[in-house]
């Protein structure tokens, strides 16, 4: 019985965040400035926390500057929206993360929406949308575009090919099915549903999923040689797919985790310094 | 043999043309002008012209006004871009229309950009877009939403069954495949790199085409009793569809023409009177 070979997500990310502490630090010779990523998070949500701290932490190594923005778990929409709005404006801010999920008094779409589409960084307004809808200019949810990327590294063909997503959330199932369908991958959503993921599943030469429900895609579903993504993260490090059995028949798979969350940070590191040079260019 | 049903776009955009024309009434009532639709046509294209005529006389029919702004063939993006805005600032007009296709030397997508989300009563912009992506506030691309229209006027019930887009445009593909996913559909892209076309329809509950190409969706290769929507129209009066051998297999076809182009303007009407609710209240 074969064993899939991994799609190495925090190898490919350690090339990537070299290339960008390179560009990172051409910039701040050239500016006299550090590249500013602002990150704002709303409420207390360990989880939350955590995923802010590291992105904060990581940004540091590249020699990206943050600005921390704190709100409290009662902040009104208002308050929120003013509050990004105001980085939006500052001169001295390249790009802004909003920290998912905000509390539930808070619309979420409307403060992203606060967020000025050449900073942002996240790819979570709806320009951002839009662009990787219709192959516009723009950025890109970071984890689509992650998934992406980690397929290019292994030279994952997907042109022509049947690509299944089970997942249709705004910022990762329905982008990464669109930034595939761009790349002429014949793409297939499903979600809670589909009466028949099973079978969705199993006609796929590509399967990603992203949905959040821990090994929800049985391994026996995988079709031989497929190349499976796993892009859910469930408590104790379990994925959305099983993963032994899966990594039986794939040809390659992610693991869970060092597959797509080492990208997605990648690439919020990579568009914040773009976002820095497209704004003095 | 059973025959499928026809899905009578002219029936059903008849009773949305009743009430548009009511509502366009009550408007110029209470606001002592008209509702008025702004088309832009650039060049000199003879289907482009009959089309633009066709909304016109229908707008007419209906008690709005219309606005008719006729570009030279030789027109550049800039001064397109120019004359859009202009109307997008305009306090008179409610919703502008910029006829598809621009010439080539036009970069349509950036003149589409010019119309402000509030008057994009054709669903062109990335605003629109993200919209029917993200089921958020904002108009729809018309056919698209004359499809899923047309699909409730029948119960057609979309959730949970297997929908077969064929074709991935911007303003037909792709979003008719977004609208139907948000009503729970699993959904299905093909397009021209789709190698096996024919499996994915013949899987499908509803298929819907909108590709351009005639007679490319085969009759024998739909599902027994599958719906079948064919929003191509090409020369002959001629469908995406073999529609004779469709309609064998099919519970319910549109046709064409009569089907899908009679909802395309009901769409546009209706959301030109919205707009211009939308802009008093």
């Amino acid at each position: 019985m074969s064993v899939a070979q991994l799609l190495d997500g925090t190898a490919v990310a350690r090339r990537s965040f070299a290339e960008t502490a390179e560009r990172a630090a051409d910039f701040a010779a050239a500016q006299g400035r550090s590249v500013c990523l602002a990150t704002v998070l709303i409420g207390d949500d360990p989880a939350s926390q955590t995923y802010v701290r590291m992105k904060q932490r990581r940004a540091a190594q590249l020699g990206l500057e943050s600005r921390r923005v704190r709100l409290s778990a009662e902040t009104t929409t208002d308050e929120a929206v003013a509050a990004v709005r105001a980085l939006s404006e500052d001169d001295t801010v390249d790009g802004i993360l909003v920290q998912h999920p905000a509390p539930a008094q808070v619309d979420e779409l409307a403060v992203f929406e606060a967020i000025a589409p050449k900073k942002d960084v996240d790819g979570v307004t709806m320009h951002s949308f839009a662009a990787m809808g219709l192959s516009a200019n723009g950025f890109h949810s970071c984890t689509p575009e992650g998934i992406v990327r980690l397929l290019d590294a292994y030279d994952v063909p997907t042109a022509g090919r049947r690509v299944c997503v089970v997942g249709r959330s705004a910022i990762l199932g329905k982008p990464v099915g669109l930034l595939l369908l761009a790349r002429d991958a014949t793409v297939t959503f499903c979600h809670s549903h589909t009466t028949d993921l099973a079978a969705q599943v199993s006609e796929a030469d590509i399967v990603v999923a992203a949905v959040g429900r821990p090994e929800l895609v049985r391994g026996e579903w995988i079709k031989p040689d497929a190349v499976v993504v796993d892009a859910g993260y469930n408590p104790g490090n379990v994925g959305d797919v099983e993963f032994s059995r899966a990594a039986a028949r794939a040809s390659y798979i992610t693991p869970v985790p060092g597959g797509v969350g080492p990208m997605t940070i990648a690439v919020l590191m990579e568009q914040t310094v773009t976002a820095a040079e497209n704004r003095v260019r």
